[in-house]
């Protein structure tokens, strides 16, 4: 299949390059009959972009998107959706020495062995630019699991670098531009980032991901199983570099009487699975939790070679985030957004019929109280 | 597609209980002329069971493998592969409870909500013993890539529960039942396991994989990443719950300076991208770390449910690994090399044209010292 | 996706030559809870070989089909099913002239263009034996679509050769060794092929496939159409050079008036659609028509070149049909059903929570009177 | 997968309504370095609207494309390859009876059932303007088959309605609005076409699709067939219902002795197989012809129902051809180097070692002279 196409039964196929005319993608099997504007995927795009803050770098767009098919009188028609966003930024100038140098960390060297060639403004396709498309599909999808099967999907920061964030509330996250879910600790992360900005560094972030009331079924044993796919997405984000599902690396030095989540007939009585057994939704908390590697693109001198083999000095003006982190929440749970209603309608697809027997149980203890994996 | 099918060009499509006649797999989209032979498959499949030790528990059969189509006169067809394991082990009997009774950290309940029933013998599908057909198929995806291009595959124990095992050398692998890199570990670890069984608990491992000689250019952008196909592969086999690429988790902490890999005519200076750099590998070693969850078949009692919803007393008798992930080691290494190949056919697809005229370069540190990702 | 691979989400993975061990499949996607046993298949394969008649030749051996996995207490576990099929008539020997020269009509040429090799041995994965493979899945998906939808699959011969057969009634396809759905033209079809069988050359055929009780609305708009869909199903079986839907290559003659159905309350008035509009099925029977060519395997010596590239005489002995359309009947009839099944899993996954407010309508005729498409 | 996807490894995802805002594609897998410019492709969507003829319908729309991404520097980059086409000419309104009533012999029964819904302007998504879309994608396909391997793609029409064209040249193509291969006819065409005009009624048409220049070996076995895949691409065009390769249905009447091209060391002396056996290519011209039914668009009263289920009398006023078959010529084209494509890069990712041994032969006969399966 396409490499730019994500999802079996829910895909997106996405294309656009960071300075080319557009980004977008199209989203293929949707549901009929969701009602559906321009407007609802547009709030998810401007999350993306936490406002004035200091702390992450703004372009100068409004990253507006525009529903080419798919929908009409307001609901989609089953057919694909098509989504375009005009890069308004191109800034086609002063690209001399990227043309010909591989930046550390970044895409460039690979992409220049495997194509032989590369379109290196601004990054092209390797651009975190092409995340938007995920955040805009993902809308698409958030929004039918929330209508169809009442499923909320949060994600929220809980390191930056070496700050570790203790959950507080969700109700916390949007109240910050590091979508942390702990009002009080903000302080001291804007002063951590302060202190990066002047020294011309970067740094790395981890996020935790939570979807709650996905029903027990969903997944495919063996293979395409759902914590498998949700690692496929999360890794598959710009800068990413690790994945755990529930208990994650802490599995590594949990006993089995620790990590095994006990089951009553009111619930579950913990939730080290991360709501997954065997490849399938135990209709528990789903739990991911990523790694951001530090930006690529920082001020300081590095040293790298240019398309000729040769030894030259690289280092990063103008304008980039020294924290990538920061971003990506609205990111992860678009992509897990993504990955959950496909494995939905492929639940429904074979699973349609049937009825279990057996009583459904969830989880104990509430979301709000769901105790996170801590980062270490 | 099929969730029991892996791979978009070179596919293995599984099948096979625990309990049931026989597991096998097809694999399709083998390049032709490939000398192949049951032993090949053979001397991977015994890896998995590291003979006669006392710490991982022996099902009293000899996993023989059946090569039933693709192979004419010793080499490969082009057509599919089938390959075949009977099971002689079956024991058909004594499933009573296990057939009433979810065990918990175990897939019963998921399998039970999804499908509406289950075939409860020995975890039928949802058993460690699908693995082998991974193996096998595995074993024809890494002759091809070290004939082809001369890319070796290796993996070892860089944790058993608490105990960190630093990296000696892949020679010392082979030498104990641990596959760990680490000759003189092996007492403790040895003392540790005998501490483990009396107690009737079980513990968690960490494992690392890593391929050398990969060539600079394999992988996709954006979704079908290497790094992205390679998180799925490792977080489907069974137990594992999470998953590194190069430097990991530990990436949060690290600066840009520290993170990005600098480059020089003579190579890359570091390796904390793990060999892949916007999803495509860059010619260095890839690095993969994965954490596995403790058994979850232990003697001890646990608290779950019926069927019916009613409060059940769980403690699972008989052989079972206290580690399971003792056995993983062979698994994650075979599943790299399915996605390698993979990827490796998919590129020459696309860019079987492309000869850059930018010099290829590696890593400048040998593999033997290459230093693996520490545990935490 | 592997080129062995047959559909989406009701997927079959064929394997298997002619004269290996043996050939079979793994099917994949099936819903759980269907009663299924090796009976309910090997039915279907025992259509696939005309008992005694003179018209066919006859392998000596039972295909015998082993159901490997996937069931469990007499149903479909919702995992994979491998069916098997060992082959016991191998004759491995007199295989020389075949393995050096190209048989005209036949793969030989073009397998070894493509791979460079190739089993010759009784023409190995080309040979017609792959489609028992088929008609084993298809026997699994007929059935459901049968209990699920109450759909009804067949299909006749409505041409041998010159001699065009008018359809009768189903009833008297099953009384004669050719398919016929007229046992009054039985005798003149002995009587030509026993002619052809003196004259050492071979015929083609012409076959009517036919599906009612399919609900509106399975399909996809634009590429992954039903008709397509049965299109490729049908090209793909052996032999086949040509496949209409509905009216087919009459339509070029037809005058809009003519062909577009028209429609009342009642239901429609004709069917020149074939029970397919934009992709979409009507609620009307599906109707296919199939050309088959003459076998390629004759007694008469034919002009060819050999591996060398020198020219040779090739006639071919033994056990051949003179006309492989009579065996074509339940194998187009399974690749229909193996269609069916996937757009019904698919239709559900996107569509299961439409409810048209608008009233369904079939056709006015009854199945049995329903006019085939007339062969020319 | 998703079904507005095409392709395997070349793929082309489509989206748009025939009066939304625009129609366009992602095309993706596309080989870099391919010199490419939004005029290769103009240039084939212009012959899909041959120019002023009075006996095709114009839009009022110029059909302008743009690229949005994949293309840098004048060549293609290895990654998705947008194309978009707005649409101008969307004149929203009078569709009050269109959105009630059910046109006979179109895709508005179908998709209401499925839907439940669907976008009634203009025929929405089953419109037959989505497919220059294909055509666009197609212009990639062959602009690189052709730089690649000399392949040329043709196609020409050989039967309106009752008249057959008999194949004079392929230089005659251009020279008429019909694509026929014979300029002597087409006064005669013409004369028939008035003639229908006023009769308010539609016709049927066969056109002739051959590639040259294929080499021997592209092509699966079993499934993907390469004469599966073009059946498929064929029959999902709009308006087709029957497709044949080679000799097609006449293989129904002719005997092995006539049917199976024999070869010598010069080349093969026939080609009844249209160029597959096997399903893999030969090496001689691929040969595609294809039913196309008549326009369901038509000025005369016919009988059909509403969304209530009444009755009611449907005519259709405004542009229609009286012959799609007539702008269906460039399409198929299309669809046929979009399979080719595909399957040159399956077949060099699998094969690309293979050197064959055996030399590669092709047809005697020159393609000029190419005889043509006749229409009947």
């Amino acid at each position: 299949m396409s490499g730019s196409t994500l999802g079996t039964l829910f895909t997106v196929t996405s294309f656009g390059e960071s300075h080319g005319p557009a980004i977008g993608c199209v989203v293929d099997g949707c549901p009929p009959g969701l009602a559906l504007g321009a407007a609802d995927i547009q709030a998810e795009l401007d999350r993306r972009k936490p406002g004035t803050s200091r702390h992450v770098t703004q372009r100068r767009e409004p990253d507006t998107v525009e529903i080419l098919s798919g929908v009409f009188e307001g609901v989609t028609t089953g057919t694909p959706i098509a989504l375009l966003i005009r890069n308004q930024d191109q800034r086609s100038h002063d690209y001399g020495n990227i043309a010909d140098t591989f930046r550390p960390g970044h895409a460039d060297y690979a992409y220049q062995q495997k194509y032989g060639l590369r379109d290196y403004r601004g990054g092209g396709r390797a651009s975190a630019r092409e995340t938007a498309v995920r955040v805009a599909a993902g809308a698409i999808a958030r929004k039918w699991l929330r209508e169809r099967y009442g499923i909320e999907i949060r994600a929220c920061m809980s390191a930056l670098g070496p700050i570790d964030i203790p959950f507080v509330s969700w109700d916390e996250v949007a109240g910050n531009p590091f979508f942390a879910p702990n009002a009080a600790i903000v302080p001291q992360l804007e002063a951590y980032m302060d202190e990066l900005r002047k020294s011309g560094d970067s740094i790395g972030a981890r996020i935790e991901v939570v979807a709650s009331g996905v029903p027990a079924g969903w997944g495919e044993p063996v293979y395409d199983r759902l914590d498998a796919d949700i690692a496929w997405a999360m890794m598959g984000i710009n800068a990413v570099k690790g994945v755990e599902i529930g208990a994650g690396f802490r599995s590594v030095i949990q006993h089995g009487t620790e990590h095994s989540d006990e089951m009553t007939p009111a619930g579950f009585l913990s939730n080290h699975a991360g709501g997954v057994l065997g490849g399938i939704s135990t209709g528990q908390d789903i739990l991911a939790s990523i790694a951001i590697k530090p930006t690529s693109s920082i001020r300081l001198d590095r040293r790298s070679i240019d398309r000729g083999g040769n030894p030259v000095i690289v280092n990063t003006h103008g304008r980039h985030d020294p924290c990538v982190g920061i971003r990506a929440t609205p990111i992860a749970e678009a992509m897990l957004a993504l990955v959950l209603i496909d494995h939905a309608l492929r639940h429904r697809a074979q699973c349609g019929d049937v009825e279990s027997a057996t009583p459904r149980i969830a989880a104990l203890a509430p979301l709000g109280s769901q105790r996170l994996p801590s980062p270490r």
